[in-house]
């Protein structure tokens, strides 16, 4: 079972990370074309602050100050959205879904590893708050109308992906606790972090499904290999 | 009473407006040093977005369609925003409490003249969503730490208003309807728009109170003049 500065380090960064999307969100909405884009990507943007409200409020019961526990990773988050600042709207939909969907899946493993209660209300930020039913027709009629475009952010959707797990190997490695989170005590002591590298590996999986049904290109097998030889 | 028109006319102009306030909020959100102050900035943006919601619901409910209703005022709200983007952090606090308090001032001007359910809800939707308790005392500091910034932020505000009052004009001379809304039906058919007139010029008396309270200079006489040579 993980200990309590590892828990208040994954609500820290999740909560973050919910902020983070609440601002990324409300961007694209105020980018969308349309009053009802707008409209949609809006509630799904509340959506997201709904959820960094529920984490603050579970760090305070924990007696953590949520801005402390906040605090470590917004250098890393904050670095991985200004190395992937979208050049058009299709790329801002494209890494809405691929990037959040990974970094859900993550998240999501990692909190098998806590106690019911923090679980559950991980696995409920989690849940997709209707971004996938509003991304996927959107990227797939793009591409029909313009086949060139699958190359173009399917390079888009890798180099997203390559900077989504840069962040995550910075993040585990200078935050302990959190490392702790991710493998039994013993492993962390021997100094074993394969378990977090087959964690990454597994990660790629559900990370091709999504792909798929954007209809972007099949080069899952090269992010697995890449991913295995960090 | 006013017609059916001039109240979709208003609850839309007032839905889109609360959907942009909530876009602008989230970006000061986003845009704010501490965590601390981006969340409270972005609890009050999603509380604009709520009151967009109810707006929607209310337009729903007359039977119209909300995207249709709020068409007309996308133009007029978006070159307002357009020409007073601010330079930085303390303009955008400014015309957040400023421009949003105008606004609101000429919103429950007009919705004196609506049924009491719209009127409630209007009033409801305009509430002050804790806006000037963040805004006050950071600009009073800010004005306090350096002097200089009274004199540019005042001139800011002139420009705010100035641009609000251009626009409002334009909205009301482009939707007969909505001006049916706000001067009497004889009045409006003799083409007498001079309660129009004495109402924006009751607005400065409000926006008055506004700038004696962040601390900014009396240049309200001026404002005044020009309003109403307008």
């Amino acid at each position: 079972m993980a200990g309590t500065d590892g828990v208040v380090d994954l609500l820290g960064l999740l909560a973050y990370a919910e902020l983070v999307a609440f601002f990324r969100l409300s961007e694209d909405a105020a980018l969308a074309q349309s009053l009802a884009d707008k409209a949609a990507l809006g509630e799904m943007a509340v959506a997201e602050f709904g959820h960094f409200q529920k984490l603050r409020e579970e760090l305070r019961s924990l007696g953590a100050v949520p801005e402390e526990a906040m605090g470590p990773f917004v250098a890393p988050l904050d670095a991985f959205h200004a190395r992937t600042v979208p050049a058009n709207w299709l790329e801002g939909l494209v890494k809405a879904y691929v990037g959040d969907g990974i970094a859900a899946d993550f998240y999501r493993a990692v909190a098998e590893l806590l106690r019911p209660r923090q679980r559950a209300l991980v696995m409920e930020v989690l849940a997709d708050t209707g971004h996938a039913a509003f991304v996927i027709p959107r990227v797939r009629a793009a591409i029909e109308a313009d086949p060139r475009l699958a190359g173009r952010l399917s390079l888009w959707a890798r180099r997203l992906v390559g900077e989504a797990l840069a962040q995550a190997h910075r993040v585990v490695g200078e935050r302990p606790p959190l490392a702790q989170v991710l493998v039994s005590t013993a492993d962390y002591e021997r100094g074993d972090q394969g378990e977090i590298g087959r964690m990454f590996a597994r990660l790629t999986d559900a990370h091709d499904e999504r792909m798929a049904a954007l209809g972007l290109a099949d080069w899952e097998r090269q992010v697995e290999t890449e991913a295995a030889a960090d």
